[in-house]
């Protein structure tokens, strides 16, 4: 099956995808680093922010699969307006992604990513990530509201949760505002590495 | 190394371990029985309620391993009202027990458990149940907020998670309320079964 809608998200075990007080100048809070540092110096990390190097092995084999399998990326407005300094002028997407937003905008070229501004809703910027996909599957990129609205809609065919066990203690909290009625999930693959169980979820019946 | 400080404690994936408006009545919540469902039918589950049979496999060998292991269990007040009508004339805990409380109380001996009521506070609680444990280890039977307590008092060696992948939407978070420093854990062991993933963690530098 191709055209999957998938999420692939660092989740602290305290349920959070960010450090406390995230803003434009700290896109994933304070302390929320510690969150991502297994990604960092990984070489496919490395790879899709144009830079060499890295080090290989299970973490890198996941990101890169995630890498990858996307065709398309769809994100809220607020992790777009967040993310949209750090990332530069090549980021790394490098696909077309669609950015839900309340607000007309043309679209935002910078290298090999176009940003599109969808303005209808997760089903529209869904459907248009899979037509532009192709072949290849949708990826849901965030924040946590987009990946909610995506859960609520029944849109989301896999979740794979990299599970870092430590204490946030706060910030952007990933499951929260769902809809009473939810598939259940099944996992379908753990992985653990070190500082990392990488926990991948089907979602039932999301179609 | 004996005398441990362990919690054992099935978690939704969106962090709750009841369902929403638990009560006297309704001792895990509304749909809680959902996230147990998985203790039910095993063995060791069975015998610890002085019932035959049951099944066996990887997940009846982690719960006896946690019976096994136990030589006290310390539990909050609110666990211990709220489950003293459902465990009957013959509690499963069949070892000494430390209630967390507020109100001075003899200690209530049902069959092989005897509850003792401790209003001196967590550290309290678990000096006098690690020797009562004598040479095997101490389960912090919960609810949420002793298993807050006793991460905010350093005073958890290991916590074993008993992940199922469904969204109870509501109900009491296992991990909030948590002081800004807490230590880091470490995964150390994790078992996937049919509809649970079992995650054990160290924590670092406990005392």
């Amino acid at each position: 099956m191709t055209g999957l809608i998938f999420a692939d998200v660092t989740m602290s075990l305290d349920g959070f995808i960010t450090g406390p007080n995230d803003s434009v100048d700290q896109p994933i809070g304070e302390g929320g680093e510690r969150l991502h540092e297994w990604l960092f110096e990984l070489a496919s990390f490395r790879r899709a922010h144009g830079l060499d190097g890295g080090h290989t092995g299970p973490d890198d084999d996941l990101l890169d699969e995630a890498f990858e399998r996307s065709g398309a990326t769809v994100m809220g407005r607020r992790m777009f307006d967040h993310g949209l300094g750090s990332w530069g002028d090549v980021p790394p997407f490098r696909e077309p992604v669609f950015v839900l937003t309340h607000k007309v905008r043309e679209p935002l070229v910078k290298s090999d990513t176009t940003f599109t501004f969808i303005t209808d809703g997760i089903e529209k910027a869904v459907e248009m990530a899979r037509t532009a996909a192709e072949e290849k599957d949708v990826s849901i990129g965030g924040g946590a509201s987009v990946i909610q609205q995506a859960l609520n809609a029944r849109l989301l065919d896999e979740i794979q949760v990299h599970l870092v066990p430590i204490f946030m203690g706060g910030g952007v909290r990933l499951f929260e505002n769902l809809a009473a009625e939810q598939p259940d999930l099944r996992c379908t693959r753990v992985v653990e590495t070190t500082g990392v169980v990488h926990l991948r979820f089907e979602v039932a019946a999301a179609r």
